[in-house]
């Protein structure tokens, strides 16, 4: 049975023709069951995918599962860092001896932390797509978005408890309106040390055979009281077996499987080298900033974190477009799509040739794409001081306008979002923000060139590092009742303000929307234009027994626990406590946590710590919970390899591997090491 | 005529083609006079030619030329500046000032700097090709290099007053024996605030229109008296005019134009990209370590350019290898190249399928290099204490060998250049060296990746950040009796040394030589071998009127002064003082040198600063004198445009260009900026 469906899987091969066994990030609403049953050897049905997306929650960017009524989700510690760091001081640092409570009462918010849950998913794409039809440039992607906005304040009006979000799904083919129960009170339950969870640091990321125990709780309140979820994963601590069945549900950002194959040499050629050589300094800067003392070793932390994933998994995807095997499959699987529609005279007639129409745009892409990432994408360099500026200065400018006509991002069905992360009482660290900032103007006139006209209205004639230093230093927006005044001022508030960041926010708005719309209008709608063309000859082609591009919402995959063999070395599917014992050395990154390791006689030595998955998951899959065939919980989705990060162009059955942190191994952590018999008590294990 | 050499050259096109019309290094031996006199309207001779060689100095691995019968030589303030930052402090920081002696009594001596002038070139293809014959692998590498050190041997013997090396050109198709006159006695006559030289900093590096007074001079000294030269080149202050003729003497350090396709893919891939990716870290770490302050920014500075520098080049060359119309170019080349072969059976047969041979090696050296680069290229990080102790340690090892048997650099020819390194008073800064070290340590474990064998006996258990620490801030190796006292006491000095540095060489020796074998006996002895029968291809089909890839070795290459078009942009030949005013801004990097400044009712603003001219040149070629039809200096290389970065690959005869600071602008500067009277009197300036 797996090794036919492995074969079918290497012979039909990765998009855009028909999915493969195991391959997919199916939406809830599309997910192949017979297919999945028949390929597991399961019989999951319609009343086990309600169950479990009732049971899943989107936490900002990433994912978790319900695991108890009374609202206790579990997530990845890396999931919940950010609110870990956020909760710790220098003095009194979670990170460093994790977050222990002993009873729901000790249990703290996560400042601006977000859980939803997927209660509805509604066609819509009708209505979008007439709302763009005959439009091209920036009025297409205006006409669209305020229809999106539209049909998201129709549903949800102002009503806070929910979200209502226009999803784009197959590049344009299809489009849904997806509405979450919202939750804005959401507390840390239980965090390990944070060497617990990334036991090896960025050498182990990205890698298995792993060791790393990356699981946290945060539970749901509402009114100060737990929120009641009856429709949780039961807890299954038993040792998870090779081959056994698993479906995760979760997340994931963001795949490009879609793209061609011109515009996939944009990437390789242009785009993502940009991004690597950009975040290989800024990481660079990071970590020597860390390196100063104790204290800026602590507040870079996270931001040290996210760099050097985002830089790893760079690194994995400049490999797959290197690799000249997987590449040829994916040129071969395009020029069959293409001889399809070309062999349909009607087909070709209605779609016209957008292989070509994107080929062609690739010049002006080239063109375009540096500036509007620098000065949108990547503005700010990842400053929190900044985008908090940034939100007050566009929002003030944003809400008077008529809901049709702002910038997306702060349509009304989404103001919610931004006033939440932006009233939110978080610890700030202007030496930081400064690192980030000297780091983005730098990089900005570097990159534009010290001649283009942008840069002067950007920099005046102050050099990056002096004008970091004043925003950094002179701005009051660290202090949340300042940020509160500037958003319930609205733009009399902001204008007035001295604030420098403000200013300087405001004295950029012209340079940085201007590139933005000239983006948009010349590369981002024409090429959301012909790939909806693309998606419309897909189903045509192949049916409907597609799945679209991850974008960020819920998505089940299935797939087995297993190994892999590759260049001659074969993995198997699962690690033990034991083989942490063992590779650990003292020094950091490979210290072993010290309570996990106060617990190392009581935690027998083949417990099964991680394991691999052959679901297919991309960044936003962490934290997903793993299921088995009876809807119980096996574990947490945490990473994946760096050789999976192909995944983004495309799955490759034989070596596309997710990782898990199972129950058995958090059963274990929790009794032996951290001492949450709460915790088991409610999990219902004895 | 200009226009027809053009068309020439844009048919002609690229190598391994015959050259086209300015382009080519030519060395001296086989500069093709009666060509250039054709395409010029000059009337040059090989007496020109031989008085142009002895006054061209090869310093270090830059250029410049003899301007006085008392040994003076003017070369760029970027190559003298690591002697004007050894000769200053923090305190008496000529980087900022200026180094502006009133008399030649006030000139000091560059540590570790060394000219030298080409004497006599001998051809020894012969017995190098016979070295070789009939090995491969590791066993050819080590033939070759024991043949080579002989010849040298042989001819200049212990004789620390002359340089002999055995030169490879046209990838092993020549071996030449290159004998120089040697000075090791170097003395700083003149240097331009750092400014000056880089207004605009890294930003306006690589590019033109240009405002740079990128000027110093340096004087050859023996037995404490200036060197006699009288074949020196007259300076001529006049303003150079557009389509002017113009040649450049110097050493360009390396071209790789003979590269096949298969080659230039794996550059592309795989050699460049890890390049700039871990160079961007490098950048990040030290421009945040130079933020830190005002001392730490005199420390880095060196470190910093070099850095910067290296990576524009490398962006410049990445920009080529995506562009699609020169890659086209030079596949069409290797094409017509191979077919060519192809078409005659005699040759063929004799030198096989040296094309097919690259491609098949290809993986291999996708395997080994990172391994090499890592361990061997990059050893150190940069690191000056570092490199010091391996000097000391692989020359304690190598000394006792018979000359034949040693690594290459320690054999008999070369070991004055070592100790000339190795005995120099410079200063230290080992904050700077535990930078580099912790930057070079943990990317090489995270680029072997953490599991190579290799990691641990370079790191024990010690993290990157710790073992840099105890290395930089434990050695006394900064202090030059201490390096002379190994240096002398050989090996058992070293061994018996409890230097932490040079414990850690010794106890990496075994990883490191070994990693250097392997890569040398897999990759690079069968690369020689299929680049010399392509070599022989290469005579065999185009004759001898051909030139070899840059090898650091001193050169000759001729155009004219003149702008170019590119993409609708038009850049005219030459800038002015006042284009400097006019660009400044006041902020860093773009303020005028305050002496410069001062002068600024003094110089007329139609001054001609910079100028740019059609020569084939590339790094290395820094500091080479140009010079007119009649023999006379005009100016010399500086720097090049990042578009001209291609040149490492092939000469793009629309685009390539040299920029040059002219002999009127350091005459101006002299003049009015920095009252250096007694040299505008040795330069027989009125």
């Amino acid at each position: 049975m797996r090794r036919s469906s492995l074969l079918l899987a290497a012979a039909s091969i990765l998009l855009p023709s028909a999915a493969a066994a195991e391959e997919g990030m199916w939406t809830f609403d599309n997910f192949p069951i017979a297919a999945a049953n028949r390929d597991l050897g399961t019989s999951i049905d319609q009343k086990w995918l309600d169950k479990v997306r009732l049971a899943s929650v989107r936490l900002g960017g990433a994912s978790g599962g319900l695991v108890s009524p009374d609202g206790l989700i579990l997530t990845n510690e890396h999931v919940a860092s950010r609110c870990v760091e956020d909760l710790s001081t220098p003095e009194r640092n979670y990170v460093q001896t994790g977050f222990t409570p002993q009873s729901r009462a000790e249990e703290r918010q996560c400042p601006g932390m977000v859980a939803e849950i997927l209660t509805d998913i509604r066609d819509v794409t009708q209505r979008m797509q007439a709302a763009g039809a005959g439009l091209s440039g920036e009025a297409f992607t205006k006409a669209r978005d305020a229809e999106a906005g539209r049909i998201e304040t129709e549903a949800c009006g102002s009503d806070k408890s929910r979200r209502c979000q226009v999803v784009t799904l197959y590049r344009g083919g299809q489009f849904k309106l997806y509405t979450y129960r919202r939750y804005t009170d959401v507390r840390l339950a239980f965090a390990p040390e944070h060497r617990a969870s990334a036991f090896g640091g960025d050498l182990d990321n990205f890698s298995f055979p792993r060791f790393a125990v990356d699981a946290a709780f945060v539970r749901l309140y509402e009114n100060n009281q737990p929120v009641k979820t009856p429709g949780y994963l039961r807890w299954n601590a038993a040792p998870p077996q090779e081959n056994q069945p698993v479906f995760l549900s979760g997340s994931p950002g963001a795949t490009q499987r879609l793209l061609t194959q011109a515009q996939l040499r944009t990437v390789q050629d242009v785009t993502l080298p940009l991004e690597q050589l950009i975040n290989s300094e800024l990481r660079g800067r990071l970590l020597r900033f860390s390196h100063e003392n104790e204290r800026n070793a602590f507040i870079a932390g996270q931001a040290i974190s996210g760099v050097e994933n985002t830089y790893k998994r760079g690194f994995g995807r400049q490999q797959s477009l290197i690799d000249q095997r997987f590449m040829a499959r994916r040129a071969a699987a395009e020029a069959d799509f293409r001889a399809r529609v070309q062999a349909d005279p009607a087909l070709r007639q209605s779609i016209g040739d957008p292989w070509t129409d994107l080929a062609n745009l690739q010049p002006e892409m080239i063109r375009l794409y540096p500036g509007y990432y620098m000065l949108e994408a990547r503005a700010g360099g990842g400053s929190q001081l900044y985008n908090w500026a940034e939100d007050l200065v566009r929002g003030a400018q944003e809400r008077p306008k008529p809901n049709a006509e702002r910038l997306p991002e702060y349509g009304d069905a989404r103001l919610a979002q931004v006033e939440n992360g932006l009233l939110a009482t978080r610890p700030t660290y202007p030496a930081l923000d400064e690192v980030q900032l000297a780091w983005w103007l730098s990089k900005v006139r570097e990159i534009l060139t010290v001649d283009d006209p942008r840069i002067t209205p950007l920099l005046g004639k102050e050099s990056p590092e002096a004008l970091a230093a004043r925003l950094a230093r002179g701005t009051r927006l660290g202090d949340p009742a300042v940020r509160k005044a500037l958003w319930e001022g609205g733009f009399p508030a902001v204008q007035a303000s001295n604030d420098p960041l403000i200013q300087f926010l405001l004295k950029i708005q012209d340079v940085t929307r201007a590139t933005r719309a000239e983006y948009e209008g010349k590369v981002q709608a024409p090429t959301d234009r012909a790939s909806e063309a693309l998606a419309k000859a897909r189903f045509a082609v192949f049916g409907t027994s597609l799945y679209p591009d991850a974008t960020g919402t819920l998505r089940l995959t299935y797939g087995r626990l297993k190994g892999w063999t590759y260049q001659g070395r074969t993995v198997p599917y699962a690690t033990t406590f034991g083989g942490l014992w063992q590779r650990a050395t003292g020094a950091e990154p490979f210290d072993v946590a010290p309570r996990l390791l106060a617990a190392k006689d009581r935690i027998p030595a083949a417990t099964i710590l991680d394991v691999a998955a052959s679901t297919d998951t991309i960044g936003g899959s962490s934290g997903s919970p793993a299921i088995n065939a009876r809807g119980e919980i096996i574990g947490a989705n945490f990473d994946s390899t760096v050789l999976t990060q192909r995944n983004a162009y495309g799955y490759d059955p034989e070596i596309n591997r997710s990782v898990l942190v199972t129950t058995t191994a958090v059963t274990a952590a929790l009794r032996h090491a951290y001492g949450q018999s709460h915790l088991l008590r409610e999990l219902g294990v004895r």
